[in-house]
């Protein structure tokens, strides 16, 4: 069934006014018609069966009618990546939202070539892939800032997984081996690698934990999605 | 340093003759000129250094100088996937020679809805992933079987990961742990899922272990990386 991600609060007989993007995804693309159903979530009261109660050429309302599923949160993950090309920029979003992260958040580093993203597709990416993926939330990402300010600024209490490349590093699934759950970070670097200054500064901090991904060359699109799959394993609602 | 897949053998001062293909991508391209260093390898004599000693519109000629790894091979390790869309296909490819793969195998199960694909195309991106990522062989991509046939040929001795979005399965990392390393093959369905038929099969076949990838609905090509990713943390050449 198809899955809408709405902003409006969401309760049982509201009628939902979309906007014209999704009134012309509904009908143009997805050909549904009044009295069809779908599923609708709004990442703060659940999900809720609703129906298309009218379909005009710019605006499809829908009918709220009972809640499906409780609202309920994934695990506090974030995933921080430097910037690389669009493409895999996009992928990671999309992937991030399928395995469970709560928030992206692009960095810059001294090898970082690519220097400006456009947030805003990059939120609309997050949003597509979860409404595909099932999940009651939408992985919010975030503006770039530099690793040294994100690193100076980092919030008490939150762990990071440092994905490091480097080739002297206990495997990712040792290395998160009885490590509480709780907020955790995940961090990958650039395709080009962190420098050897950011790697002494990241290998100093006392939340940081490194951890390697194995003895090829991984792209970083592949890298995040594989350090998002053993934490989601060893740490995260992967477990039950 | 450029790394090179090539057909010959690979022996010191032995002369190539790099195919038209190659020899424009590393001039025209890479811009590289006689005396530039670069690496080569077949998958069978290991990693050598190798120089170009001669450059013509369609032809490069290398001069292969000293070994610079041994040959080595992964783990045996097949990807068994459902045929999905041509990108995500790609997709599935880069990131299983990334992984570690030995072999891809598309399969045609109930509910594929892809009925063909270029297997040329597939190995081209397979060798060109082996390139970049580092390693001494290229991963095969094999004809498509169907998924009946494949089963009831199947080889003695190697283990199938069958990873099965039913939700009633064990974690994956879960399934994996105290099982022998050796051959295995990790199977990914089509994004329709496994037919009740498919899976009663699967659920049945004594050389299979069922294993979940999480609460979410993953995108094939999502499964298959976090999948090879849990195999090779577990059993594989990510546990050094």
């Amino acid at each position: 069934m198809i899955r809408l991600f709405v902003t409006p609060d969401l309760a049982a007989g509201a009628e939902l006014a979309l906007d014209e993007g999704q009134s012309r995804y509904l009908v143009a693309v997805m050909r549904l018609a009044v009295g069809d159903e779908l599923l609708a979530f709004n990442g703060r009261d659940g999900e809720w069966r609703a129906r298309v109660a009218s379909v005009g050429k710019r605006q499809v309302v829908l009918t709220i009618a009972a809640q499906a599923r409780p609202q309920a949160g994934g695990p506090d993950l974030d995933l921080v990546v430097a910037l690389v090309k669009r493409a895999r920029l996009e992928t990671i979003v999309e992937k991030a939202a399928e395995l469970g992260a709560r928030r992206v958040r692009p960095v810059i580093t001294e090898r970082t070539n690519a220097d400006h993203t456009r947030v805003d597709r990059l939120n609309a990416i997050a949003v597509e892939a979860a409404e595909q993926t099932g999940r009651l939330d939408v992985p919010q990402v975030l503006e770039p800032v530099k690793l040294d300010r994100l690193l100076a600024d980092w919030e008490d209490g939150r762990r990071l997984l440092f994905c490091d490349e480097s080739g002297d590093t206990a495997p990712a699934l040792l290395a998160l081996g009885g490590q509480a759950a709780g907020p955790w970070a995940i961090l990958i670097g650039p395709e080009g690698g962190f420098s050897p200054r950011e790697r002494d500064i990241l290998r100093a901090l006392p939340f940081a934990t490194p951890a390697g991904l194995g003895p090829r060359i991984l792209r970083a699109d592949t890298a995040a999605i594989s350090a998002l799959t053993l934490w989601q394993a060893a740490l995260g609602d992967w477990r039950n």
